[in-house]
Protein backbone atom coordinates (compact mmCIF):
# COMPACT_ATOMS: atom_id res chain seq x y z
CA UNK A 1 0.00 0.00 0.00
CA UNK A 2 1.01 3.66 -0.49
CA UNK A 3 1.28 6.55 1.75
CA UNK A 4 0.59 10.12 2.25
CA UNK A 5 1.93 12.13 4.91
CA UNK A 6 3.14 8.43 6.33
CA UNK A 7 -0.08 6.96 6.73
CA UNK A 8 -0.80 3.70 4.88
CA UNK A 9 -4.27 3.60 3.08
CA UNK A 10 -6.94 1.96 5.60
CA UNK A 11 -10.22 2.28 4.55
CA UNK A 12 -10.84 1.90 8.58
CA UNK A 13 -9.67 5.25 8.73
CA UNK A 14 -12.76 7.55 8.71
CA UNK A 15 -10.52 10.29 7.15
CA UNK A 16 -8.46 8.56 4.63
CA UNK A 17 -9.24 8.94 1.36
CA UNK A 18 -9.72 5.47 -0.02
CA UNK A 19 -13.36 5.83 2.17
CA UNK A 20 -14.39 7.91 -0.73
CA UNK A 21 -13.30 5.34 -3.56
CA UNK A 22 -15.40 2.77 -1.42
CA UNK A 23 -17.94 5.07 -1.14
CA UNK A 24 -18.19 5.12 -4.44
CA UNK A 25 -17.82 1.11 -5.76
CA UNK A 26 -19.90 -0.21 -2.99
CA UNK A 27 -22.94 1.18 -4.53
CA UNK A 28 -26.07 -0.10 -6.12
CA UNK A 29 -26.25 1.89 -9.29
CA UNK A 30 -22.57 2.26 -9.64
CA UNK A 31 -22.62 -1.74 -9.70
CA UNK A 32 -25.36 -2.08 -12.31
CA UNK A 33 -23.91 0.77 -14.66
CA UNK A 34 -20.32 -0.56 -14.53
CA UNK A 35 -22.31 -3.81 -15.41
CA UNK A 36 -23.99 -2.14 -18.41
CA UNK A 37 -20.91 -0.63 -19.45
CA UNK A 38 -19.01 -3.75 -19.41
CA UNK A 39 -20.81 -4.90 -22.72
CA UNK A 40 -19.23 -1.50 -24.51
CA UNK A 41 -20.24 1.73 -25.25
CA UNK A 42 -23.67 3.00 -23.96
CA UNK A 43 -25.68 5.87 -24.69
CA UNK A 44 -27.89 7.80 -21.74
CA UNK A 45 -31.06 6.60 -23.20
CA UNK A 46 -30.26 3.02 -23.25
CA UNK A 47 -28.53 2.94 -19.89
CA UNK A 48 -31.59 4.80 -18.39
CA UNK A 49 -33.78 2.13 -20.01
CA UNK A 50 -31.70 -1.03 -18.76
CA UNK A 51 -31.34 0.18 -15.46
CA UNK A 52 -34.40 0.11 -14.80
CA UNK A 53 -36.07 2.23 -11.91
CA UNK A 54 -32.87 4.71 -12.10
CA UNK A 55 -34.51 8.46 -12.39
CA UNK A 56 -32.98 10.18 -15.08
CA UNK A 57 -31.31 13.01 -12.10
CA UNK A 58 -29.80 10.28 -10.15
CA UNK A 59 -28.49 8.39 -13.01
CA UNK A 60 -26.68 12.13 -14.69
CA UNK A 61 -25.34 12.33 -10.72
CA UNK A 62 -23.55 8.99 -10.71
CA UNK A 63 -22.29 9.32 -14.58
CA UNK A 64 -20.81 12.79 -13.61
CA UNK A 65 -19.44 11.03 -10.53
CA UNK A 66 -17.97 7.96 -12.38
CA UNK A 67 -16.68 10.26 -14.73
CA UNK A 68 -14.99 12.35 -11.84
CA UNK A 69 -13.50 9.49 -10.83
CA UNK A 70 -11.98 8.26 -14.03
CA UNK A 71 -14.39 5.49 -14.28
CA UNK A 72 -15.65 6.09 -17.20
CA UNK A 73 -15.08 8.86 -20.18
CA UNK A 74 -18.38 10.67 -21.46
CA UNK A 75 -18.36 12.26 -25.07
CA UNK A 76 -21.06 14.36 -26.85
CA UNK A 77 -21.24 14.02 -30.74
CA UNK A 78 -22.48 17.50 -32.31
CA UNK A 79 -25.90 15.67 -33.96
CA UNK A 80 -29.36 16.61 -33.54
CA UNK A 81 -30.23 16.13 -30.91
CA UNK A 82 -26.86 15.71 -29.42
CA UNK A 83 -25.79 12.46 -28.55
CA UNK A 84 -23.94 11.20 -25.88
CA UNK A 85 -21.59 8.43 -24.90
CA UNK A 86 -20.61 6.66 -21.86
CA UNK A 87 -17.49 3.93 -22.03
CA UNK A 88 -15.50 2.47 -19.60
CA UNK A 89 -11.66 3.70 -18.91
CA UNK A 90 -9.11 1.08 -18.09
CA UNK A 91 -9.76 1.77 -14.56
CA UNK A 92 -13.07 0.89 -15.15
CA UNK A 93 -12.74 -1.91 -16.91
CA UNK A 94 -10.84 -3.16 -13.29
CA UNK A 95 -13.62 -2.88 -11.54
CA UNK A 96 -15.55 -5.46 -14.41
CA UNK A 97 -14.69 -8.95 -12.85
CA UNK A 98 -15.46 -7.90 -9.10
CA UNK A 99 -18.74 -5.84 -9.45
CA UNK A 100 -19.83 -9.00 -11.17
CA UNK A 101 -19.61 -11.37 -8.75
CA UNK A 102 -21.54 -9.33 -6.36
CA UNK A 103 -24.30 -8.84 -8.74
CA UNK A 104 -23.76 -12.83 -8.91
CA UNK A 105 -23.91 -13.09 -4.93
CA UNK A 106 -26.86 -10.94 -4.90
CA UNK A 107 -28.67 -13.41 -7.63
CA UNK A 108 -27.51 -16.65 -6.17
CA UNK A 109 -28.48 -15.98 -2.53
CA UNK A 110 -31.60 -14.10 -2.49
CA UNK A 111 -33.64 -17.03 -1.66
CA UNK A 112 -31.40 -17.72 1.51
CA UNK A 113 -31.68 -13.67 2.34
CA UNK A 114 -35.60 -14.08 2.10
CA UNK A 115 -36.33 -16.89 3.98
CA UNK A 116 -34.08 -15.64 6.79
CA UNK A 117 -36.03 -12.48 6.88
CA UNK A 118 -39.23 -14.40 7.04
CA UNK A 119 -37.92 -16.38 9.94
CA UNK A 120 -36.76 -13.18 11.25
CA UNK A 121 -39.97 -11.40 11.20
CA UNK A 122 -42.25 -14.34 12.71
CA UNK A 123 -39.75 -14.23 15.30
CA UNK A 124 -40.46 -10.78 16.01
CA UNK A 125 -43.98 -10.83 15.70
CA UNK A 126 -44.08 -13.62 18.62
CA UNK A 127 -41.90 -11.61 20.40
CA UNK A 128 -44.60 -9.34 20.35
CA UNK A 129 -47.83 -11.71 20.63
CA UNK B 1 -31.14 -18.78 -11.68
CA UNK B 2 -34.11 -19.54 -9.89
CA UNK B 3 -37.27 -18.22 -10.26
CA UNK B 4 -40.30 -16.61 -9.03
CA UNK B 5 -43.65 -17.03 -11.21
CA UNK B 6 -41.51 -18.50 -13.98
CA UNK B 7 -39.51 -14.85 -13.81
CA UNK B 8 -35.44 -14.97 -13.41
CA UNK B 9 -33.61 -13.21 -10.91
CA UNK B 10 -32.50 -10.32 -12.55
CA UNK B 11 -30.77 -7.35 -10.57
CA UNK B 12 -31.34 -5.09 -13.69
CA UNK B 13 -35.46 -5.50 -12.86
CA UNK B 14 -36.14 -2.84 -11.06
CA UNK B 15 -39.35 -5.08 -9.53
CA UNK B 16 -36.51 -8.06 -8.89
CA UNK B 17 -36.08 -9.07 -4.90
CA UNK B 18 -32.07 -8.90 -5.98
CA UNK B 19 -31.97 -5.34 -6.12
CA UNK B 20 -32.41 -5.74 -2.21
CA UNK B 21 -29.58 -8.21 -1.67
CA UNK B 22 -27.76 -5.89 -4.22
CA UNK B 23 -28.44 -2.94 -2.08
CA UNK B 24 -27.73 -4.27 1.55
CA UNK B 25 -24.30 -6.22 0.15
CA UNK B 26 -23.28 -3.03 -2.33
CA UNK B 27 -23.09 -0.77 0.75
CA UNK B 28 -19.83 1.06 2.15
CA UNK B 29 -21.32 0.38 6.05
CA UNK B 30 -21.61 -3.23 5.14
CA UNK B 31 -18.26 -3.86 3.23
CA UNK B 32 -16.06 -2.86 7.02
CA UNK B 33 -18.91 -4.20 9.46
CA UNK B 34 -18.16 -8.00 7.28
CA UNK B 35 -14.84 -7.02 7.18
CA UNK B 36 -13.98 -6.92 10.72
CA UNK B 37 -16.45 -9.61 11.74
CA UNK B 38 -14.28 -12.04 9.13
CA UNK B 39 -11.77 -11.76 11.91
CA UNK B 40 -14.10 -13.47 14.61
CA UNK B 41 -17.06 -12.55 16.83
CA UNK B 42 -17.49 -8.80 17.79
CA UNK B 43 -18.94 -7.02 20.46
CA UNK B 44 -21.05 -3.44 19.49
CA UNK B 45 -18.23 -1.37 21.18
CA UNK B 46 -15.56 -2.88 19.05
CA UNK B 47 -17.75 -2.52 16.17
CA UNK B 48 -18.02 1.15 16.55
CA UNK B 49 -14.53 1.44 17.58
CA UNK B 50 -13.25 -0.61 14.31
CA UNK B 51 -15.03 0.93 11.67
CA UNK B 52 -14.29 4.35 12.32
CA UNK B 53 -16.95 7.45 11.31
CA UNK B 54 -20.32 5.32 11.96
CA UNK B 55 -22.89 6.65 14.12
CA UNK B 56 -24.16 4.44 16.84
CA UNK B 57 -27.54 4.96 15.67
CA UNK B 58 -26.26 4.23 11.90
CA UNK B 59 -24.25 1.01 13.41
CA UNK B 60 -27.29 -0.25 15.41
CA UNK B 61 -29.31 0.17 11.98
CA UNK B 62 -27.12 -1.33 10.02
CA UNK B 63 -26.43 -4.88 12.00
CA UNK B 64 -30.22 -4.98 12.60
CA UNK B 65 -30.57 -5.12 8.88
CA UNK B 66 -27.73 -7.33 8.24
CA UNK B 67 -29.32 -9.90 11.31
CA UNK B 68 -32.65 -9.90 9.59
CA UNK B 69 -30.97 -10.98 6.30
CA UNK B 70 -29.59 -13.85 8.09
CA UNK B 71 -25.71 -12.64 7.42
CA UNK B 72 -25.24 -12.93 11.21
CA UNK B 73 -26.54 -13.52 14.21
CA UNK B 74 -26.86 -11.11 17.38
CA UNK B 75 -26.32 -12.83 20.82
CA UNK B 76 -27.25 -11.23 24.34
CA UNK B 77 -25.24 -12.48 27.57
CA UNK B 78 -27.34 -11.59 30.84
CA UNK B 79 -24.20 -9.56 32.23
CA UNK B 80 -24.42 -6.36 33.98
CA UNK B 81 -23.96 -4.12 31.52
CA UNK B 82 -25.45 -6.80 29.25
CA UNK B 83 -23.20 -8.16 26.72
CA UNK B 84 -24.07 -8.06 22.85
CA UNK B 85 -21.62 -9.86 20.80
CA UNK B 86 -22.22 -10.53 16.66
CA UNK B 87 -20.91 -13.25 14.84
CA UNK B 88 -21.30 -13.85 10.97
CA UNK B 89 -23.67 -16.99 9.62
CA UNK B 90 -22.51 -19.38 6.99
CA UNK B 91 -24.58 -16.99 4.59
CA UNK B 92 -22.58 -13.96 6.34
CA UNK B 93 -19.12 -15.89 5.42
CA UNK B 94 -19.77 -16.43 1.89
CA UNK B 95 -19.09 -12.27 1.63
CA UNK B 96 -15.77 -12.56 3.25
CA UNK B 97 -13.30 -13.25 0.11
CA UNK B 98 -15.72 -10.90 -2.26
CA UNK B 99 -16.02 -7.70 0.10
CA UNK B 100 -12.02 -8.08 0.91
CA UNK B 101 -11.69 -7.48 -2.72
CA UNK B 102 -13.67 -4.56 -2.59
CA UNK B 103 -12.07 -3.14 0.21
CA UNK B 104 -8.37 -4.29 -1.74
CA UNK B 105 -9.57 -2.55 -5.21
CA UNK B 106 -10.32 0.94 -3.36
CA UNK B 107 -7.05 0.83 -1.54
CA UNK B 108 -5.46 0.04 -4.66
CA UNK B 109 -6.75 2.08 -6.86
CA UNK B 110 -7.29 5.57 -5.10
CA UNK B 111 -4.31 7.27 -6.55
CA UNK B 112 -5.80 6.98 -10.07
CA UNK B 113 -9.07 7.95 -8.87
CA UNK B 114 -7.55 11.27 -7.33
CA UNK B 115 -5.50 12.21 -9.90
CA UNK B 116 -8.48 11.31 -12.14
CA UNK B 117 -10.63 14.06 -9.85
CA UNK B 118 -7.53 16.42 -10.12
CA UNK B 119 -7.98 16.64 -13.90
CA UNK B 120 -11.88 16.88 -13.78
CA UNK B 121 -11.66 19.81 -11.65
CA UNK B 122 -8.70 21.09 -13.75
CA UNK B 123 -10.73 21.03 -16.96
CA UNK B 124 -13.91 22.24 -15.55
CA UNK B 125 -12.18 25.31 -14.20
CA UNK B 126 -10.64 25.92 -17.33
CA UNK B 127 -14.13 25.54 -19.15
CA UNK B 128 -15.56 28.35 -16.56
CA UNK B 129 -12.60 30.62 -16.70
Amino acid sequence: METIDGMKWNVYQQDCPTRLALDRIADKWTVLIVGRLSGGTRRFGELRREVSGISPKVLTQKLRELERDGILTRKVYASVPPRVEYTLTPLGKTLIGLLDAVRVWAESHIETMLEAQSTYDRQAAEEVA
